[in-house]
């Protein structure tokens, strides 16, 4: 058995990265979703390591300072964070893990495990990113302005990805990260084993 | 527009390579077929550049000794070959390029042009690949264990291969090769002027 995959997928605000995302679940239900490790306490019935992983605030920056946490965020005075080494785990037992992070969490998680296969998610023309986002009816025009600087700084990084993939029809967008992802499962860095067995006979 | 695929495919005799080429080709009719160079003369109306590039006993030694030819059968006393050239040009025009060469032939491919994509079709196991090659009756015991010897050399040749994909089933193997071209477009290094083109706007 092989390892599985670590899929992370990235984009600019308003490229319909969740959208992209949300389809190729669907597509491929056997992905893995990662478990964020959090500092808020357990609600109800909440387990540690089904919803959440359950920290305390220091468990979680000591965490942050060992680079165990890919990239966190901090909402109503907690951490949410998605740590490094269940996706490891998954990956060593077969399951392929499909990742939401931004551009600077994809990169230091490919830094951390390079066999991490990064997407980037380009939109089809700027015009277009720009008219999503005044779309949405919710943001000024200055919000709008700077995400669009965000997007072109977080764009000029695409070249540090693996794959560059243009988000102009959901569906085909989603195909496409569903071929790369059979693609990858085919190269030979992940079927050493096989043709090892094959020779073994 | 970015560069057609030169892709490359090989794999031990009986593994089902001209199958799997053949249900490829009727799954992708856009892709260029290679031109073979000849050193026997024309026949009919067969003209240079269709049927054969057509060149002199002379020329074709010359081309080889320039390393043009990628690689070469003599049949009847004439040369048969598979020249570079047209193979980059074609992909400088953005025509994607199925190839079925030998094992040695794709990695001198590879090694003259790093871009190309080499695949090693591999069987399920070693007794299927025996059966297959003892299955066409044509060939005596003696034959089938010479063509099993020189299939495990070539296999242990897999690791300087990009992929390896199991013909365990032509329509299965044939879609996982139509998958690894879907997402060798996508590589951020096939994508850079897109890239480019969108930061430019």
């Amino acid at each position: 058995m092989s390892n599985g995959l670590i899929v992370s997928i990235s984009g600019p605000s308003g490229v319909g990265k969740g959208t992209v995302i949300a389809k190729l679940r669907e597509m491929i239900p056997a992905f893995g979703q990662s478990i964020s490790a959090t500092s808020r306490a357990p609600r109800g019935a909440e387990k540690d390591g089904v919803e959440y992983y359950f920290k305390t605030k220091e468990e979680f920056e000591a965490l942050i300072a060992e680079g165990e946490i890919i990239e966190y965020d901090v909402y109503v005075g907690n951490y949410y964070g998605t740590p490094l080494t269940p996706l490891i785990t998954m990956s060593g037992k077969g399951q392929d893990v499909l990742l939401d992070l931004t551009v600077a969490g994809s990169l230091a998680l490919k830094e951390k495990f390079d066999e991490t296969v990064t997407i980037f998610l380009l939109p089809p023309t700027l015009k277009e990113l720009r008219s999503r986002l005044t779309g949405r009816g919710t943001e000024t025009e200055e919000l709008v302005d700077k995400r669009m600087a965000q997007a072109k700084t977080e764009i000029a990084s695409a070249p540090k990805f693996d794959y560059v993939v243009t988000n102009d029809d959901v569906d085909r967008a989603a195909e496409e990260i569903a071929a790369i992802v059979e693609a990858e499962h085919a190269r030979y860095v992940r079927r050493s084993k096989e043709v090892d067995t094959l020779l073994a006979e």
